[in-house]
């Protein structure tokens, strides 16, 4: 049994996996490209975006690939899925560093951080800016799953009423009420906080059109750390600039890096930051874990019990 | 009975006091200097910091000062304890935004949010930047009361060890430890946000000294947001340019306004704000709030339920 990687590990990590799994082969490469017998490798450890037909057509053995993130967006699934090939994915690793992320945006917004930033720089003690408090306010989560779960435990800490969009609507815990796309429209209406973490999938892009913003109380903070492309720049600059929505927090893109000439970077209802909210230290040991449980399972009776990709679904 | 006060409230707030208590004289100044008649004032509502001793000579009938804020220490505290004149404050209004304040302020520290914010500016994208998470990290409190148990609450759901320094020692909801002031230094051995929120005293002015600041770990991150004069800017200064602590996030300052020449001002490991944690749109309706259920009981029986000042403390 043969893993190979299209990624370094850690010493450390790469040390606890070979002497933990005496039977199996680890090779580790620094990128795909250095990977030059490929048709050697059971499982595949890459970060996904790697990937390309022309690369997995040599993989003959190939049954697993474990991708260290949670997009699969970038691969490609249609052919993974036609080969039988089984994707496990690093969900949930993300949801401590994006529901943090996700905190300090909005209490970072509602307390005005940035201005006081700006007036210290002058050195200027003016108290006339006017903050507000976050607690008891409203948070509907379009695209709920372990990520909105831990943010909806942390918003209901700060006494937030949380709401669940989700594909099946089933109730989930720390979510004051949960309902289906159907329902989006009453879910959007009352929010305070409009947080989008839906992957990019066929019916995803784009999500949000020009209604669901007129929907939203003129107040409300949109928050995108999901997939840049559910939602079209021009459509969502336009609802700011209408009044129709306060503020827009995005962590990603529809085109990343953002082009230096996009308007999104110097609108001033727009708080840009690069894709980075899922970033964590604690990172590579998290999705390691996963990967490690899985490989147990696997070297046992060939299952995969955590974090498999429906293939045709896309996440 | 006739209640003074030396500030307007919402005329809302005003007209609510005068309706739920016809046996009662609310006359409201929009400053001490508009008090003409204060020896006919059986309760004063006011500030606090307005009060001055010749003011309260002639306050003959007085027997009641609500302060609407929390802190006592520009009021003649032994002249009025001498002449047996009872003082409330609205302690406990400040617990949410002072909290909502504290978990700001460490997770946009840990974010490198003000980085991210000048990027966007400069139109870099740039994910090559150091962020940490704040969750099962440890925080100490000193002088732990009713903000510090509420930003217990809320670092506990962030999965933060809470440690309590106070007085008493006695064990508080949301602490992980209690511990009195004699073991202050283990306290700040072990963590990585240490927050003060100790009131000014003749005890703590000042509290801390550079020793404290070499207990704590290098990487430790100091937060006041109690007292500016329980700690001298030297001192806390010199600690940062040692590399004693990491980072100092100052709500408070010795003098403030803090005088444009002040080093604090331009320090590269100190994010400042004009002391307004406290600030909230909800502040006047909160400390009404427990001025009336005071007043309810006063006028029952002359008792004070919520928030008497021990004199002699200070607090």
């Amino acid at each position: 049994m043969r893993v190979i990687s299209t990624t370094r590990l850690t010493n450390e990590l790469e040390k606890g996996l070979i002497e933990a799994h005496p039977s199996v082969t680890f090779q580790f490469e620094s990128s795909i490209t250095e990977v030059t017998n490929i048709e050697e490798a059971d499982i595949l450890m890459t970060y996904g975006e790697d990937l390309s037909v022309s690369f997995l057509e040599s993989a003959e053995r190939l049954k697993w690939i474990m991708v260290l993130s949670a997009g699969v967006d970038e691969m490609p699934l249609d052919w993974i899925r036609a080969h039988d090939i089984v994707v496990t994915n690093a969900k949930g690793i993300h949801k401590h560093p994006m529901s943090e992320y996700a905190m300090a945006m909005l209490l970072g917004h509602y307390r005005e951080m940035f201005t006081f930033y700006e007036q210290q720089k002058a050195k200027l003690w003016n108290q006339k800016v006017k903050t507000r408090e976050i607690n008891h306010r409203k948070m509907t989560i379009i695209g709920a799953g372990a990520i909105g779960e831990e943010l909806a435990r942390l918003a209901q800490a700060f006494y937030i009423e949380t709401t669940a969009v989700t594909k099946s609507g089933g109730t989930r815990p720390f979510f004051n009420n949960c309902v289906t796309m159907k329902e989006v429209d009453s879910a959007l209406k009352q929010a305070d906080f409009v947080i989008s973490i839906l992957p990019s999938t066929k019916e995803t892009r784009p999500f949000y059109c020009a209604d669901h913003f007129k929907l939203m109380k003129n107040s409300a903070v949109f928050l995108n750390m999901g997939r840049g492309d559910v939602v079209d720049p021009d459509v969502l600059m336009d609802a700011l600039d209408q009044g129709e929505i306060s503020h827009a927090i995005l962590d990603v893109s529809p085109e990343e890096p953002l082009p230096e000439d996009h308007p999104l970077w110097s609108h001033g209802k727009v708080t840009l930051t690069p894709h980075i909210s899922g970033k964590s230290a604690h990172y590579l040991p998290r999705a390691i874990e996963i990967f490690k449980e899985n490989l147990i399972s696997y070297l046992e009776d060939q299952s995969l019990p955590v974090n498999k990709i429906n293939l045709s679904r896309g996440y």
